[in-house]
């Protein structure tokens, strides 16, 4: 098991791990011509399990989205961080708003990356491809959105403080994922008028399945422990760090039970 | 034990009976010269048990809070269904809507109701008073944040599909409860425009700890098995109506773990 900070071993711990145990460890691939390196973890043994696709902020694959998929194994879901930067790329914090960048300005590169991602997870022997999720958190929640409106026939998607980006109009018909949204309400990135034209898309096609839980007084990136930037609107917020967890918890209880 | 209609006892077999049973029953009260008529429902024996007032939609006390106090009870509270409206007053439906408009008008005598059932609660024996919450369905879900509004010590507020109105500038700041609203993202009630003006009142106070929760597609009623009448914005929504019980429940148990 990998050894993280203790501001991370503290969020996992609130998960038992199970009698049997959780496998976890890198995972390379390839897809179109580029390695990626992601990162899984499954309970020991048993399954196929549910699968849960997880989509890291823009700072690429870290130790937040690896503690992320070991909290999802303790519970019996075989996780999977997908990789969309691409191996070579793990931008210093200073960086990543501009690869991060790159990729909201090529949304098609962006959803080919996502969907490479989720079919290696689709393909995962461990998974039931029946039975499957996709997590972000900040750029990996816009992400989630993303792989949603290609239709991909993934059962539900969680976004942490994500972007809330619309698509072009009609496009929102293709979800078929029933859709989860954890918002803080003081987070610049997605203010209240980006919050209610997104809605406002997903309303044009009413046989979507969307829940929007708004958080008092939580910034952007109020999952990540070390956020501490309230100077741009990005700071850590344990109580809206547990109940988004636990909103999360109860909604993949529901779809998968 | 209250006998319910159909569709009222599939929603209450939801929660289990505890194997110490449920006491429950009408409560007669006096307050400011008017007779009330409440209902109360409570585990057997022990406590005493967090306390949760439970406000009526616009038709007063009926065997739907009635029901919802029986939920309470089983899952360890002890509920009192408070009667804004006088024992005397239990209007057909096509009168409700004007007898509510009445306290939306006074907002005084509406206050010194609430103030007047939670006060029972706070008196009752099996209750601690010092673990209380104040849960309410369409009218009563405007009410328990009226109740809020006063600066009640009450732990915890619940709106479900409530109407979302403001109050005087600096109101806000009285509020001590934790507020979490359940809300229909096509609820005619509490539009977008409304409910953008709660937050915003509420974000003139950032000490209050608030959540909102929005339903794709849930119109104003969505827990009421009876609601049926979309051409005016009320419908039962079944998916809403389970979800929504399952974050009060989830929010109760933060509050008061």
């Amino acid at each position: 098991m990998t050894t993280y900070a203790q501001n991370l071993n503290e969020i996992l711990d609130r998960e038992a791990l199970p009698a049997g145990g959780v496998v976890s460890g890198d995972v390379d691939y390839v897809a179109h011509g580029v390695a990626f390196r992601g990162y899984q973890a499954r309970p020991a043994g048993g399954g196929p399990y549910p699968g849960i696709l997880v989509v890291h902020d823009w700072l690429g694959v870290t130790d937040y989205v690896r503690m992320r998929c070991d909290m999802l194994a303790r519970l019996g879901y075989a996780a999977f961080a997908a990789d969309v930067y691409g191996a070579d790329m793990r931008p210093a914090p200073q960086d990543a708003a501009a690869v991060a960048s790159g990729f909201y300005q090529d949304r098609a590169l962006w959803r080919q990356r996502l969907a490479a991602a989720f079919e290696w997870l689709l393909a995962e022997p461990s998974v039931d491809p029946a039975r499957t999720a996709a997590i972000g958190y900040c750029f990996g929640g816009t992400s989630v959105m993303e792989l949603a409106r290609t239709g991909a026939p993934v059962d539900a998607v969680v976004s942490f403080h994500g972007g809330l980006l619309t698509g072009p109009a009609g496009e929102a018909t293709r979800i078929t994922a029933k859709v989860l949204v954890l918002h803080g309400a003081a987070d610049p990135v997605a203010p209240d008028d980006a919050l209610l034209a997104f809605e406002n898309d997903l309303r044009t096609a009413p046989e979507i399945d969307w829940q929007i839980v708004t958080y008092a007084n939580a910034m952007h990136a109020f999952t990540l422990p070390d956020a501490n930037a309230p100077e741009h609107g990005a700071l850590f917020d344990a109580t809206a760090e547990r109940r988004s967890w636990t909103a999360m918890k109860s909604f993949l209880n529901e779809v998968f039970d």
